[in-house]
This record gives C-alpha cells, structure tokens and sequence, in this order.
C-alpha cells in the first residue's frame, strides 16, 4: 500500500501516513488531537481542518456545504489520505475554551451549617503523647496508638498494611508524641474499626492540614472544592474539562468508547488524569501536599461514575438499562491511582438508577428538597434532564434524554458556553435585526445553550417561526432565508463573526431544539401525572447545574422548556453536585442521610410505557400543544403575531 | 584492585572477585547459595568449603581446628580470596534435607468438631438463580445480587472494586445463575457487610471447590494445611524448609539481617515464596486451581509474622521488646503476593508479645488449655522456650531465650532433625560404647536434638560427666578424650560416619546444651513461682512443636529440661501451631476463642528482674541443684555412680 507524506499546519510536524489513513488518525499521529463529540461519525463537525496542499478525499456532510469542501475544509474524521497533503489544524476551540473554563476564582466557602468536626467529621486527628515501653509495659506500637486513642472515646484500631511497617519508627524518632490522623467509622462500617490513615510526628494540639475534596465528575467538566476538614471551609475551588471529551462529548458516545479495544482503560485514565491536574492545581496554589488530603466524595452522573471507577457501562445502554452499582463502597485514592493520601477512602455517592445518578441525590440533598414540606421540583439540565419532584414524605424521578443540544451539540453554530459564544438574544420586533452578548465580549463564534434558547425564543415571541418552529419565509429581511442547510436565520454575518462564516440557526437546529425541550417538558409532565398531580402545584422549582446558572427563565418558559409558573418560585442553584458532595465530605450525617435519599427516591422508567412518549409528542410546540398550560407564553406570542402582521403591512403597503 | 578467578567445583562455574572478597560474596557472585545459620559470624561451621587449589586466605575459628585447615577447609564466611583459586562446595546438608523435609504423606484429617459450615465457616457459597432485570425491576447488578443473597438471610453487601467491573458480564453470559462465594462477617469485622469474593457461573446447589490454608510459618520450616472449607476436612499437608533459613537459622539472625540493606524485603520475598511454592505443589497435587483458596489463617512467632507482612522487627531485638503489632488484622492475599484468589483475607492470627507468638496462642487453642479445669503446662521447644501454664481461669506465659542448640546449631556436631542425623543414643553402663539410631538409617552425618538429649542423658547417667557436665577423664574408654575442642566423647568413629570425621560432643557443647535446657527448666519455675504454686502441681504437661515428636521425655526429664513428673502427666502433641491456624481457618468461634485467648494470656518478661537469672542458675546442673525436685533422677543417678566406680575397680584390678 502506498504511503505518503502528511504535513501538520500550524505545527509543521510531518507523518508517514497510507493510503485511506483518516485524518484523525493521522493526527493521533503526529501527536495531535481534536475532540470528536460525535465518537467520529462525522456528525459534529469539531474536527473540521483545512486541506491546505494535496490529495485528500473529502465528503460532503450535513456539517460541510459544497462552497465549504470548494475552501479546503473537511472533517478529520471523514477525510481519509489519497496523496502526500498539507492539513492546517483551525485555531481550536479546545485551544480558546481552555482559557474559559479555568477555575472561578478562589473563593472561601463557609461551610453550610454549623459545623463541628467532632460530631460530623469521620477524618480526625488526635495528639498522642505516649508512654515510652518499658518492660513492665511492653504492649505493641499498635496497641498503645490504640490505648492514646482510647483516652479520646476511641474504641478499636485498625491499621492499614501498607502503614503498619513505618509506625515502630515514627513512635520511636518523634520520641512517641505523634498526631494519629484517623477515620472513624463511615456510612459502609458503622461502628466498625477506627481506620489510620497517617501517624505525624509531634503532638499537635491543634489539628492543621487536615484537608479533603469533593468532586463532581461532570460529563464535560471535572469541578473540585479543596475543603478544610477542620474549619469545614472551602478553601478554594477548580474546575477542568473532563479529558474524555476528546473521547466523545456526551454520555451515550462515551458509552460506545468504552466497549472498544482499550477504550474503557482510556477513558478511565483520561478522567483520573483530570482530578490529578486538579488536584494539583489546588495543592499548589494553596500550599497543601497532596498526602493531606485524606478523603473525597465523588459526585457524577452513573455514567461518569463507572467510567471512574472502571466498570464497563455497557449493560446502561441498552433496555433495561441496568448500571452494575449505583452505590459502591469507598476504595483507596492509591489503588485509584489518585494523587490524595493513598490510604484516603475514595467515597462515590449513592445513585438511584442508570439516569440518575450520585449528582443528582447530591443535589438533592444540597437543595433541602427531601427535608422540604413545600411540593418541589428539582431539575439538573444538561446533555440529559434529570429530574425530581417531591417533598419531605415522598421523591419520584425520571431522566429525559434531551440530547446535547443545549451544550450546543448537534446544532451547526452550536458550542459550548465559553469565549466567543453568543449567550443571549434579543430580536427587535420591527426590524428583525438581532442583538446579541458574547461570553468573553470579542467577536462571535457560535451559539452555547442559553443563547439558543434566547433566540428560538425571540424567533417565536418576534414570529419569525411559527408554533411547529418552521420559519415564516415570507418576512422582509435577509436574516431570514434558504442557506445551505435550508432554511435558516442569520444571527451574525461573517463580517462580524470570528469565524470568518454566517453564524445562523436552522430549522434542523430547531427542530433538534425543540425535541430537546419537549423530552425535558414531558418528563416534568409525567412525574406530576404519575402522583396525580398538576405542574400548577409546584410551590418551588429548583434549577441545578451550571446551565441553570445562565439561563433566562422567562425565555426558558417561552419556549416551554420550564412550565410556565410565577417567577418567585424559581431558584437557580448552580453546581447542586459538588455542593452535595461537599456537604457528604464534612459530615457523616448528610452522608447517611444522601444514602437515605438514594433509597427513598422511585425511579420511573420512563421507555416503560407510552406515555411519556404523549407527552413528548405534545411538548414538540412553541411552547406545548396545550396553550392553557402557558398562559402568559399565550397572551405574548398573540401580541407578537399581531406585531409581525402588522410589520409586515408597514413592510408591504 | 588485584582480580582473581575462582572456580567453583563441582558446578565448574567461574567468577571473577577481587583480592578481599569473601568466599561467601564469591558464591552468591557464582547465583551459588550455602546457608548461614550465624548470620556470616564464623559461629555455626555450616558453610563449609575445601580450597582445592590456589590461593584464600583461612583461619582457624572453634569450628576449624588446624587438622581440618591442613585438609583444606574453609568457612566461606571468613574466608578470603587472595589469587586465583579453585574451591569444593562439599555435599551441602541442605540439598539432602531438602529431601527429608517433604511434605508428610497426604492425608485426610477429619474436622476436629461436629463442624457445620452453615454455623461456623465465614467463607460460603450461595447458588442464586436471580430474576433477569427488566424495565418494572431495573436495579443494579449489585443490588440484584444483594437481593439473592438476602433470600439466604444475608443482608448487606459489599463488591470489592477488582471485581466489581467484571460482575456486569458475569451474571449475562450465565443468565443471572451464578454462585455467589462470599466473606461473611468476620472477627475483625464482627456484623460488617458480607464481602463478594467471587462470583461464578451457574447456581450449582452443592457448593465445591472452597478450599482454605492453614499456614504455620516456622523459623525453619513452613507447613500447610489445605483444606475443604466445605466438609472441613484437611485434604493435604505440605512442608517446606522456610526460604529465610540461608539469611539466618534463628530469629535474632532474621532480625539482623532484616536491617541490611534491603534485608526485610529479601526475607519477605523468600517466606512469601516459600508459602507460594507449597501452594504450588498441594494445588497441583490435589487438582485445586489456587484461585479456590479463599482464605488463608497464618501463624508463625511474633518475628516471623513481621517478617511475613514487611514489619521492620528491629525492636523486638532489644529491651523493651516491643513488636509493631501482635493482632494486625487481615489483608489481601493479592496485595501480599500470595498465590491464593486475590481477594481471599490472609489473616495473621493473634499473638501476645514479642516472644509469644501466634504459634503459641495458636496451640493454647487447639491443645484446649484454655478450656481446662486440670492445671497444665504447655511447652513448645525450638529455638525458644515458649511456656504456658494455666487452665479456664487464668493463663500465664512466658518465653525463655533457650538458643538453637536443641535445633543442632551452636554444637560441633549438631544438625537439624534430617536425614543422617543420630536422634537416639545409649551408652552401655559397662563399656561405654554407645548403640545409636539414625534418621533415615544410612550412615550418620551428626547429632540433633533429641540425639542430643539422649546422649548428654546417657553420658550422666552412665556417670561420664559429672552433674556439672564435666568429663570424668579418668575412664577407661578411648571415646572420652582430649580432643582439638578439648575433652569429648565420641559417639561414631570417622570409620562409620558418612562425614568421614569422628561425630563427638565437646564439653563446649555440654555446656550449650546445660544452658539451653536450664533457660527451659528456670522458665517453667518462674511461671510456677509467680502464681505461687510448686511444678509438682502441674496436673497435664502438653509439649507442642514438632521437636515434641521425636521427644524421649525420660531423657528430657533425666537432663532436667522437663519437670519430674509421672509419665502419664505428658502427652505430646506435634505442630499444635498449625493445628490452632486450622481451628481458626474453620470456624469463627474458634477465630474470637482465640482473640479472647490471646487478651487473656498475661506475658511475664523474664528479664523484667533477677527471679529468671536466679532459676536459670539453679538449673545449670545436671538434673539440678535441688534433686529434690528430681526424685527419679536422683536415684538413677546414684545407681549410675555405683556403676561406675564398680567398673573403675573392675578396669583396674
């Protein structure tokens, strides 16, 4: 087979690749990367290059337009070499997004109750100025550490093996006056053994550096919160993108990953690579050795979670969609391979099911929903909706797969909410014309989620579309009009976009929108209908997830993505994961009341029957089939048709 | 540096060492290996070689006399290379022990009680026929599992994270029938969660294949237990000269060596090797696949179990004598690298100091001391003197520093209990001329230590040596004479000895020999004294180890190393240590007697004051200085004398 010469631009790096070779794995390669969210199926089009020199064959895709193949471009992942070829890698949006999704500024986190380390901490640290042996008192090391303990109420010791060796010379060279750091006993081991995890030289008597983390492993973002476990502070907090993402953007692409050759192993070391570069990010900055760090709650989807911990996913997939645990038992960061304290227990949440997962009870916990008498409903939106309705006698949940639309995938100007994305829309009712705010304030490169919503909305309340999301093709301005894709609007002209290209949104894109929220609509309608109740009767809705903390609910509900209730009872949370995570970190109590959540919750399954699908199919409207559930989205969207007829007559007079 | 070659007969391998080299250095640079009972001290004469040709620079130690230098003999130990030289590893003891220490032949020991596994094993297997999951009963693979296991009365679950990424294909490809082989609660753990060890397809309703060890980690020889975890029997037993032996024959040695350099990692490697090589040998033997072993119950002395689990035992060694841990709790054989399942707990049953070993609370267990009205005195010998005495009540203990020459070393020509060794003597009360037995009944090679005894007896008894152990010189015999050691008595000519060399016991040897039994006998006394009672009232006297065996009490009793008491009192036991282990293996009962029996066993350090040293001297006699305590002796003694000075007259009419 014949074998050619492919020169790798900006990077100038060269590659012997054969004939029929993709570009990805050209790339792979030279040792370059480019995510690929769609798993490689040319779906996406994050891989997009451009064929700057030679022979490479190209296909049209629903992501690349005739005029753009005519320009070079052509998806990495479709392009398979045919001759020696010079590839140019785009200005990356990996490359711009690493700059945005740093960590939100180190911020001090009192902790949210009043914490005391001796009720609530199971990590504790205890001054031992031991009785140095003499014959007449010849007990073993262990079991005088255990008789110093026993001075504090600590009844029963165990120490690790890989500890044991090192602590005849600790108690010896620190003269037997040490500080014991130690777990009592855990939600898996009530009662069970104190544990030591560390033996310090000197009798400290007040504990210091006595740290702990809570992790969220979000399918896109790794956030940490370092955590003072004697203060109970959040010291400071990091967030990355989780490095499976080059793996495949959402859960389902990581899913089909993992059953590859090695890809489980792949993923599993991606995202453990993550908290360790968080990890150490946080050690550094704040003077803090990563073996003081002595425990972790980890939150995450049940995806996430097998993935960290490596358990094939394969079963989550596929009906009936069976994860293999959603409550595992701590194991130790060493054998994780997780740079905190190697004897430090590594304690994953409890799920409820393959949809719902550790953040989601985490969340629930962090919101107060499951001790709330008030009728709540709690959503966490992102490449799924997750959802639970309930109060302090009852929780019922269910996941809707919305599809990644809101993360700005599978739509053709779609991205993530970082530098460069237009967040929000505003269409002026007369004109047509577009306003817009860019995250990072340059010039714009597409759209993220709360943008899209913003401007399926404006499209709708301006008229510009109609119920079903089809465009009304008969509107005086430019914005509107057949492009490649069909029909599309056009939000920002090339001139003005960073991409050199139209930023538009089509009716591909809507349609996908519109589906994405329907499946989040239908599942609120269904866990209300399940306990016979009516959306009405929400008293609160709790919005969870960064997402939420974006989103414009009013446009939100014009869309009929959230019902249409009074504006007072929305709350908007932010990260509800990490915060239950943290929460599950200080103390033993919230630990075992997160167990009781994850028991108490019933999970409905909603392929079971037909109808969530019903609900679906009503919920494919601007904003619902039913007018009456959104009264106020009725009475504005009557006056925006009213405006558009009428601009449209002062148009054509 | 001068480099000269040195050439190894008969092997015929060729090394090249610089002028200084030890010949020890030498054989190790050859991958050639000759034990070192002395720690390379020039004490024990077990690395004799013979310089063929060249040049090494010798001397003469106790263990060399000029004759033997004349000849060529070297120990490799002190001997150092000074040119070229050819050397002669004489036929090592070592390769023919290896052939002495088998296995015994296999055989099947019934469990010692009415065992019922359901009542006393914490290792079961339960056949779960398990629904298949659907959409209506969506839990995870671990709660399904849980679920079946609970059917059976078992509540609670825990999957340790190297299997659990496996149990997802597991219970699929065997359509959900499986057999679940878990840990039940155990002593460390009492209640704790149920812990899955494996889990196998197809439900079979008689559970096969469980299997254990019991594993008894002697200073010299490690021996096995396999056994059925079902029916409870012992299937096989299987021993092994322990791989530490070539760094050192007695537990000081170990402790030495175990702080050089990488020492305790070279010692942990051999043991753990040894034990791998016996459960090589009894999987092989009886068609058991070593991932069946599901739990191994291990007892050694207290430095053994260091050396086993990597515990630096370096203050054990001196005043105060503190171990690091006499109760660790179980650990993984996987992470011990021990060739059982790697998830089966390897657990180090409990010991009570520095010098009164697993092996020894092991053997309180299973000889049932601890259960007894009758008072008892419970003796293993080896190298110590571990001494129990007490009944139901109360249980005291002791370890006297008896030194290895009952196991043969410290003694010209001592040698463990093996193939060549004389293990039975008398003296003809007329003509002085021994008759002897010899292990494996070839030529004899030396004497061990129940030869030992049996000759210093005899030698007193005949009146040969005084109650001091002095040679009477004045005896008409040539065996008693004045050799290179000084007086001796010869017990086999060089003629009819396989060594070539006159087999004798030297006075030095006497005198070893008197120091040993006496640190014994002042142990027994001490423990008495300190309960205030006379030896006379020891009811039963139950005498453990494998020395025990091959034991003629009335020669013990003779040379004062056992107490005077009615023959009916003893009972011998053999390996009561890997009895206890067995006990412990089968039933939890056993495993918390044995806890309990440890907490209760109260350790009297005998060099906490002078009551030892003053018993000790006492005891240095031959029975000892009060022969009240010795009536039978006493009076054959003085039979003897009267014999003696009859055949003086008789010699010389």
């Amino acid at each position: 087979m014949a074998v050619h010469t492919v020169t790798w631009l900006p990077a100038g790096r060269s590659v012997r690749l054969a004939t029929g070779t993709t570009l990805t794995e050209g790339l792979r390669e030279a040792g370059l990367e480019l995510g690929q969210p769609c798993g490689g199926q040319g779906r996406c089009g994050r891989c997009v290059v451009q064929v700057t020199a030679g022979s490479v064959r190209r296909r049209s895709t629903l992501r690349l337009s005739p005029a753009d193949l005519e320009a070079g471009y052509a998806l990495a992942c479709q392009a398979m070499v045919e001759g020696d070829a010079t590839v140019r890698l785009l200005a990356t949006e990996a490359e711009l997004e690493r700059r945005m999704v740093t960590d939100k500024c180190a911020r001090r986190v009192e902790a949210p109750f009043d914490y005391d380390p001796a009720r609530d901490q199971t990590i504790r640290a205890f001054a031992l100025a031991l009785p140095e042996p003499t014959l007449a008192d010849a007990v073993d090391d262990w079991a005088r550490v255990e008789r110093g303990l026993a001075a504090y109420g600590i009844r029963g010791l165990e120490i690790p093996l890989p500890l044991l060796p090192t602590i005849g010379e600790r108690l010896r060279s620190s003269n037997w006056r040490v500080t014991a750091i130690v777990e009592t006993d855990t939600w898996h081991r009530p009662g069970g053994p104190v544990r030591l995890i560390e033996l310090l030289p000197g009798a400290a008597q007040a504990p210091a550096g006595l740290f702990g983390l809570a992790i969220d492993i979000g399918t896109t973002t790794v956030t940490i919160y370092l955590v003072d476990l004697h203060s109970g502070q959040v010291i400071d907090t990091a967030a990355e993108y989780n490095g499976q993402i080059a793996r495949g953007e959402d859960v389902i692409s990581r899913v089909i990953y993992a059953g590859k050759n090695n890809g489980l192993d792949e993923l599993v070391s991606l995202v453990r690579a993550t908290i360790n570069t968080l990890i150490g990010r946080l050690a550094a900055r704040n003077h803090v050795r990563p073996d003081q760090l002595y425990k972790a709650s980890v939150v995450g989807n049940t995806i996430m979670l097998h993935l960290f911990l490596g358990i094939p996913p394969a079963s989550i997939r596929l009906a009936p969609y069976i994860p293999a645990a959603t409550r595992p038992t701590p194991w130790l960061a060493g054998a994780l391979g997780l740079e905190l304290h190697p004897l430090a227990n590594v304690d994953c949440l409890p799920g409820v099911a393959s949809y719902v997962g550790a953040d989601i009870t985490a969340g629930v916990l962090a919101c107060g929903l499951a001790d709330s008498q008030a009728l709540t409903l709690f959503i966490d939106v992102g490449t799924n909706g997750e959802i639970v309705l309930g109060n302090r006698d009852w929780l019922m949940t269910c996941a809707c797969s919305a599809g990644p639309a809101f993360e700005g995938a599978g739509v053709l100007c779609g991205m993530r909410a970082t530098r460069g994305a237009i967040e929000e829309v505003w269409i002026n009712q007369a004109t047509h014309e577009p306003t817009y705010r860019v995250i990072g304030e340059g010039a714009p490169r597409g759209l993220c989620g709360s943008g899209l919503i913003a401007l399926l909305a404006e499209l709708f309340i301006t008229g510009l579309i109609d119920k079903r999301g089809n465009f009304k093709l008969d509107q005086d301005t430019p914005r509107v009009r057949i492009g490649d894709h069909g029909a599309e609007y056009v939000v920002a002209w090339a001139a003005e976009a960073a991409t050199g290209r139209d930023i538009v949104l089509t009716a591909v894109d809507i349609d996908n929108l519109i589906r994405a929220k329907g499946a989040i609509f239908a599942g609120f309608a269904v866990l209300a209908q399940s306990v016979g109740l009516s959306l009405d009767a929400v008293e609160r809705l709790l919005v969870g997830g960064s997402f939420g903390q974006y989103l414009n609910v009013e446009k939100a509900v014009q869309i009929g993505l959230l019902p249409d209730l009074a504006w007072e009872r929305f709350t908007f949370l932010g990260n509800t994961a990490v915060l239950g995570a943290y929460l599950a970190l200080l103390s033993r109590q919230a630990r075992s009341r997160l167990q009781a959540i994850a028991a108490r919750m019933t999970y409905l399954e909603l392929s079971a029957d037909n109808t969530f699908y019903d609900a679906f199919t009503s919920a494919l409207f601007l904003p619902h089939t039913d007018l009456g559930q959104f009264p106020t989205v009725a009475r504005l969207a009557a006056a925006g048709e009213d405006a558009l007829a009428a601009s449209s007559r002062g148009g054509k007079p």
